[in-house]
């Protein structure tokens, strides 16, 4: 018996990179945190403790420092392609490098009705986001957001689940839907514009989540998917996952109220957790 | 030498609060994270385990639960208030209740460009905040908000301060001046809407922010302090507080390449902080 | 082209459990948190609603409460084993079970010298971890720590990396190595006593980390994988994963002082990650 | 009506410093985090934006990182002083410094039985903390802890509260004692050796949490309280926060079940918050 390393990877995280373009009349402002993972022809390193193949993971951030000024910001997903690109085709021993990105907005201020030119505050909370994968073989893009959070008052029933000995939640018809959305969707072609494919994808997420009639938190997941899929011709794939943050009904009773899903408590400990991948198929 | 019990408060934190109005043809929802502590005659607990006179934390979740059913919470403020005087009124050992609520924000949701009856997306990173303080003197409200993360790319310097051994920081007449607001007001007299003037604050804040032409964090701070008290006459006294959420300029020298305040790395640790209170005088 | 529903998955997270065992002289604790994730037949409830498989994540959470209070904790291994067996053996439809425990450590104070019978203190910041996998074709358990602070101060060097046009790095033949170690491992065989051999590995990790004169973070981490797959011949493979806590040497040379390795700055962003698997091989 | 600048306070926060020591036969290593927070006539800055009399907050990092070098750190309440005395002897415009300090612990390794020279381990979860004030007056210094986990299993009752209308809360002889205490303590005089007094500290306050049959938190909290005042004469004044973590019992009854003080669910939201101040009294 001996021992082999089977795998391994390194490379930097958090880079923290705010980029401002200077119009003439005008400032944007994109800011990103990065990452960059490689694998490759290291193990000389791993077994040796010989670094010749070795790219600093401080020479890592400078090369995403210089990319962003030489190229700009864009989108995150050609940025991490530019990204990518750069370590694969720069260094013979990188067999493939995964650049995600994470996206944190930033809204342009509005003073006396009109757009100012350089203030900006934060924008809603959730996160837009991308991996980048480059191999010598090809490249493969996922979008995606984090920390969507969303909410229905009604809507939304529980009903006909098992019931057996250790069942003691009651059906409902009509419950509160709190969830904080993480979805993902890979890309099969590169959409004209990835900012309007985002966009189109999170209006259809968002719209099929206030409409849907849902009896169960598995049946809106779905349709959520599916809008997805049906909006953006682009993706072949999606995963959603969505926590159900727990709105619990405060019992009143023993202070001689009714409580008609007027007064919650919402809780964080417990969650439920949901998740589903749709992909288009050829039937 | 004997040993004396010179303070002593007890409470619920982390009460959390959903409350929705169903209307005919909407419902409306408020989502808060309430807080008590009660100051007051309980020595007997603390000094010889009696605790007769002790209002259980347990029974003041409920007591906030069953204000909400019957009262409502309209704005923070009257609902602090609310709150606080059910403690004080109710029970004679305490002389003082302080009621803490933060107000987590959702958005209606837009469908087909019309306001959704019962769906909701999650709000600004900032939060609305009030602290209620009532004795038997009288009532004290304080508003606030909370983690308002505001950014400008330009229009700040910060020059002519101390040079000396120790000092290594540039002088600088453009920088990025990004924090994460934090601001509280006290209440001289009840405003006619609590909502109307939370707004108006926020607004005045965040507008002198993007204008102001800033010669130093402190400069600014004492200009948006200005603002809010010159906006809403309620109030007498507003303390601003403000992290220097540093942006460092990248150094690009090393790769033969210029960096016009284009290229920053965002940095968490360390910061600076700076505060100020402003108040109304009589002069 | 139609859509598919491709993967699925649902349970209950962070169900939080505390389990004392009350001795005549002496009380025992453990504290818990707990995932259930199920893979099996539930896309009805996907595709229409229909939810007569589906077993509530509220139930999920009653049995494992259950099963803590008939079973015991045990080890977090063989309580996740009870769990998943459960879930498999109750519910025809479910196709996997997979059990994610986390265990806080308490650790009994000692008062006059003297353990006492029940009273705990908060136990050191790394985690016991457990993931147990349940399938009808069999089971699989992976066991690990997360959150492991280790700092040397010395007997760390990094040299003869790559150096081209974006390496700003100085090499250094004396440097702070500091990680927060995570590791998992899969084991091949049950061990006799699973307490005993998780405290095997750990020592065999951390007397490595301290032994080890370190040419690079990836020669460390194959040492420390080495030495665990040497010391328990139980598992059969483990993956470690250890960001570089950067400490950065403090520049005092413009205050005319040297800095030879004494006063350093920890950062957390950004951070290099490294990470690497190792398994046994019949050769 | 004027506006006037009522308070104005600045400084730098989280100010990350690692202090090694390299003695001839092993290496010592202090972690701190450090904050500076001055006051003084530095209204110029806000009213006009002029700068003179400001020291930049960077300045205040590079001094940090000076005085560590020179002085090392001893401990966090003499280096906490070393730094308060530079400010306020070096600037005239400073009125008062306050220095807050947090300790991260790192325990020597022990490695084949005995202590290694540069290798450690993240220590336990809690925190050594303190506050220097310095005024041109005088000087005031706080020491103290934060997050420090202690829970009983027994030997903690809540009884004899008030009962009303919206009472739900039962009466209990036995629950678990759970909490996070932070305690902070106001010295009179210097003690010999802050390390030893320290400890001290800590050990009347966890040995009494462990030994004392608690009637109420309040009654355990003053208990607590009373055993540090009576431990270390040098400290006058102490002030203790303890959170309730709720360990609720599950309910096993649908189930068939007992449950006897075995099976737990630990909450965080919403907890109890019980604080007090003793003080020796000349009486």
């Amino acid at each position: 018996m001996s021992i082999v390393l089977t795998h391994h990877a390194y490379g930097k995280s958090q880079i923290r990179l705010t980029r401002v373009t200077r119009h003439a009349d005008r400032h944007d402002v994109k800011e990103l945190c990065v990452g960059v993972q490689l694998e490759g022809d290291f193990a000389a390193s791993y077994l040796a403790g010989d670094n010749r193949d070795i790219v600093a993971t401080d020479s890592m951030k400078n090369i995403v420092y210089v990319l962003a000024k030489k190229h700009g910001i864009g989108t995150i997903e050609s940025f991490g392609e530019t990204v990518a690109r750069y370590f694969v085709q720069t260094y013979a021993q990188v067999r493939s490098a995964t650049i995600d990105l994470v996206e944190h907005s930033w809204q342009r201020l509005v003073v006396d009705g009109r757009d100012h030119p350089h203030a900006f505050v934060g924008g809603a909370g959730d996160k837009r986001t991308a991996i980048v994968t480059l191999t010598r073989q090809g490249i493969r893009v996922e979008s995606g957001l984090d920390g969507l959070s969303l909410l229905k008052t009604t809507d939304s029933a529980f009903t006909g689940f098992v019931r057996d000995a250790y069942t003691t939640l009651p059906e409902t018809g009509d419950r509160i839907f709190a969830t904080l959305l993480s979805a993902r969707w890979l890309w099969g072609r590169t959409p004209a514009d990835w900012d309007h494919a985002y966009h189109a994808i999170r209006r259809a997420l968002v719209e099929t989540f206030a409409r849907h009639h849902s009896l169960s938190f598995q049946q809106t997941i779905y349709a959520m998917g599916t809008a997805a899929l049906e909006t953006c011709s682009e993706i072949e794939q999606i995963t959603l996952t969505m926590p159900n943050k727990h709105h619990l009904l405060v019992n009143l009773t023993p202070f001689g109220l009714d409580n008609h899903n007027e007064v919650f408590v919402a809780t964080d400990e417990p969650h439920g957790v949901i998740s589903a991948t749709l992909a288009r198929s050829p039937g």
